[in-house]
């Protein structure tokens, strides 16, 4: 399948499933001022008939649009369609789908990984149709941008693993620390955690406290383990520890890598990043001695990168932050469908963070 | 002086005035992705030299200005000129550039209050140039919009003076309400007590905490008064009560009323006030019933307002929530410059509330 | 029945109904340094067999209670049993414990309102013991010290209506303001709304953002109308529009009252506030012009008071500000509980407001 | 120089230089409920002649103190003298103190580094009384109980310091992790970075953010190696990357080490852990699987630890919180004078972890 390049005349049709949540609602954002791409259906089970705009006033005069049960004959009509579901949901949708021939960008993790298995560990349940984990192509641009220009079904990166992946990745790819030994400290905003009413989010409970959560194993960590292997072309072993900051929206990630003999100095590490990103339009390496903050990047679609190297020593650290509903799902999904269609990579996503 | 609509092929060329406090990098938020508008110069007397983006990393890749010291001459070579200081500050400068026949929007209270000793008496001195403050216009454009087309100095109205105008309006208007016994109970988060370096607004100061300020007498009152007065026809006194809420951007106004005997039932009321801003772009009034919550509005360039008639009784509460930084400041001032240049009202303010 | 003071040797025997939520937390935060009671049963329905600092890591070395199953005959062994439950579940069991001679302190309001019809109006079902309406004592120390001294049931009073009538107080006793036409505009954090999981109350939907609730009408309206008439000494109408803000703890009014001809200047005003709580262990009267900040109370078992007089006009505000879950809840409790069985009526309240 | 109980009739007589940061009240926080303690100087040169409880209204109702000059005659009266000042000034006036035979708590960073060369290094100036350190008992109880017993002058540990020596000290005393490759990714709350009026600590700056800081070198490295080289009783190295959390009070540390080949299974490091710390007072080892929060111990003098292996592999990874203005900083100074004089440890420091 070849891309189709859009005619201004024509927007892409464009479905959601699943679109109560947080990336839903961000996705809607992103796409109601898209140049080329045009809200056709959005789905939701329980809230269909409820006007979009009544459950987010967010929206209220940008869209008309209604939830509708999930039909599948509907969806099947759009150019493209999003899921923008929990786990578990679109793996149960997709043969049809696919069969139907729309093209879609699934946001969960349902098509993340190659191993049906390993999948099946980390999700509590086998998959429903493991045969077309070899067509989905893993939704990291800066990896697979040649493979998501023709993919039919796109796997977008996790927020986590997508602020990771870009952090290692021109260590990675040089073979300048060792991939046995990543340490990757990260921590998310509350908006990871979902929707879902549960009392540990409460503001009650979340706010004004930090934690750790899922240390002694996270769901993210096989994700982050396979996208980090492919980049360096061989197994990497990984500790990941997530954590969960008093706020709405950002991850950072705090990322150790212990340097081989191979490793140039940091000025040369730093050119080294800045040449590998040089051409992405979503990747910003910072300038040497910069700490990145979450709100450099709120609401926009971009990772912004910083290296340091403490007193010299054998010891990396690189600090990566990125929206996670943006960069880290609903953003990096619009800009898996701007190449899936040869659009301008950046159309729709021109939003300048927030600040302050 | 009649407005010129800028050809697609000229943008209009834009220079702000004290471009480092948190007006100003919303102006400029704004202003990067406006379709008609190029920045042209920026000025701060602190940080002359300095990269824009360098002091606000969310701008990096999206400017290339650099703060220069304030030069009227090149100001005046601008197109339209926008003051983001700190009060007593444009008042200095304009007589020279209203010589210069530049056109001005500034977003300081400078040139709010049309009686230059009320203004002296809260502002704490003599006003520079009170010959010019008969030709400043108020700049509310659900107000004022004709007089802002031709208007050559728009003195924005202020954030609270804002919200609380706008929820006033169709009440005093009718005669609903009397004009003598309004009680205005504002809050506001952290961000509208500026960028500068105050102990109470530290984070471990004003986080997880809510006070009242100002609840003897604020600054905003005799503009809040002025402008009520304008609509009302009449004179009105006004309680106002500000407060400071845990939080960064926003404005929650909540006003009450003592309706007249010529009120209609609340089912009117709402209607009048749907009728009253069915064309404006940047008022929305919520169904009956509704709660605006201020992240409704966060980051947009809108108002939205709700009507409450507790137990049916003789007293009216309007809840009205906007972006303290954009329709309570730089929205509303690249409002006013589209109107000021025949523009597309809504030109670069299509950004949709960030939620969650 | 006439209270017994506890001899140290023997301290009370302290009983918890539903100690899994926030004000259960904050109770047994309070009793366990309490130097004269001690806690004997904590009931759960849904975590009985748990560990409480199992739930509530916080007391983890504070206490080795287990929760249990509610039993009457358990609860009615002790010398006071706290009720900390939603409403609608003390009425049920309150009739049997009296029986068994037991005194209660009920943190809820299913004991608030004499009338069981407006009660019900309110809380939407029939009252299930209106009998014993009568002998509830209304748990507003300042008010009515004596009659908890002998009471057998203590109905403790809520949160915004303590800080509201401790801030009208002296000013409807004296008739310095107009009962007809009060306007209370107050504001809580997030834990007043429970630890119950509700989406509206997620870190993600609550933080940064602030929104009035209940303008309309809201159950707490009633209680403070019936508290204000007792005080006031006939009928009050109040207007009351309560507000959430993105912080946890902390209760903040704004009460707005028209001055009567018979008010006093400002400062005999202050003076009369200062005499009423001069002899208040748990409420201060800050200097004029004061603005309390509701983290100057928080954690600890007061209310802080200010009072302004706008330009010197007919209307007076007082700013009021309690932790919720103390002066609003569960240090009134403990309060309630030292005065009727004749103990300091400071113990177990000396906690100093954390600060920052 | 022997500790002598403070007999019950004669409090210790305490002074305070430089009250007016967090530390410092934080200190009275804690001393104006102390049994065996009475608050009787505390200075200020800026605040000199103001009530303390002006400054800090928190503190309305519970001191009568008033800010004073520093006067090295009048602390010399007092048996303890606490300073709780920015750096380099504790250093200044310790020859005086020393020579008036007063015993010293101080909570900045003068004395903590025996290494003079080291610290002028960090902090930028010559040590002014480098023949002083041999003097300074390093103030962590659950290493140097016994020689802060009978020190004079006690330079407690610091915050990010006591939580990450807490938390790999079992490991280093039993040699089951490397002591070269120790990686402390750290944060803490906005309390920690002090009362000074700096833009970056803004509530609208730090707020809704979350960043790194000092990667490529922190001031407190060096005497988290000194301290951990203590216990190793060897060389250490680590690296170090503290971050700041957008709210106020806590750190939590997630401390990362690589297992030596002599480590046993994590049940048995697990109960380790618990021996080890079993007659600590302050220091709780969750059980197994846990994740403390800070919350969990938010105005409370104590340190909360969990660990975990990773998918059982080589890495161990130990979570560390402490309330960075009690455990990290007041309270750990209070449990210092308590040994010092021979109280019971705990006195003044009952205070439970507020929740929520």
């Amino acid at each position: 399948m070849s891309s189709q390049p859009a005619p201004a005349s024509a927007p892409l049709k464009v479905g959601v499933v699943g679109g109560t949540g947080y990336t839903g609602v961000e996705l809607l954002r992103l796409l109601v001022n898209h140049p080329h791409a045009e809200l056709d259906v959005i789905t939701s089970r329980g809230e269909a008939g409820v006007a979009v705009a009544d459950l987010f006033p967010s929206l209220r005069g940008r869209t008309d649009l209604v939830f509708s049960e999930p039909d599948v004959k509907r969806l099947a009509a759009c150019d493209v369609v999003f899921f923008a579901t929990p786990h578990n949901v679109a793996m149960r949708m997709m043969p049809e789908l696919m069969d139907a021939g729309v093209r879609v960008v699934d946001l969960s993790a349902d098509f993340r990984l190659r191993d049906h298995e390993l999948w099946s560990e980390w999700y509590g349940e086998p998959h429903a149709c493991p045969e077309l984990l070899a067509d989905a192509v893993y939704g990291l641009p800066e990896v697979n941008r040649a493979a998501i220009r023709d993919a039919r079904l796109v796997a977008c990166a996790g927020c986590y693993p997508t602020s990771i992946q870009l952090g290692y990745l021109p260590l990675l790819e040089k073979g300048w620390i060792k991939p046995d030994q990543l340490i990757a400290n990260a921590a998310s905003g509350a908006s990871g955690g979902g929707k879902g009413a549960k009392v540990p989010m409460l503001l009650a409970e979340a706010g004004e406290s930090y934690k750790a959560y899922g240390a002694s194993g996270h769901r993210h960590l096989p994700e982050i383990e396979q996208g980090l292997a492919d980049i360096a072309g061989g197994p990497v072993s990984a500790t990941f520890v997530p954590h969960l900051i008093p706020m709405i929206r950002g991850i950072h990630a705090t990322l150790y890598g212990q340097l081989t003999e191979s490793a140039p100095p940091l000025e040369d590490i730093q050119a080294a990043f800045e040449a590998r990103y040089a051409d992405e339009p979503f990747v910003d390496v910072m300038p040497p001695g910069s700490h990145p903050e979450t709100r450099f990047v709120k609401g926009a679609n971009i990772c912004r990168l910083a290296l340091h190297q403490p007193r010299g020593e054998n010891v990396i650290v690189v600090l990566s932050v990125i929206d996670n509903l943006v960069k880290g799902a609903s953003g990096q999904a619009v800009q898996a469908m701007n190449i899936m269609f040869g659009l301008d990579e950046g159309a729709g996503l021109a939003v300048v963070p927030l600040a302050p």
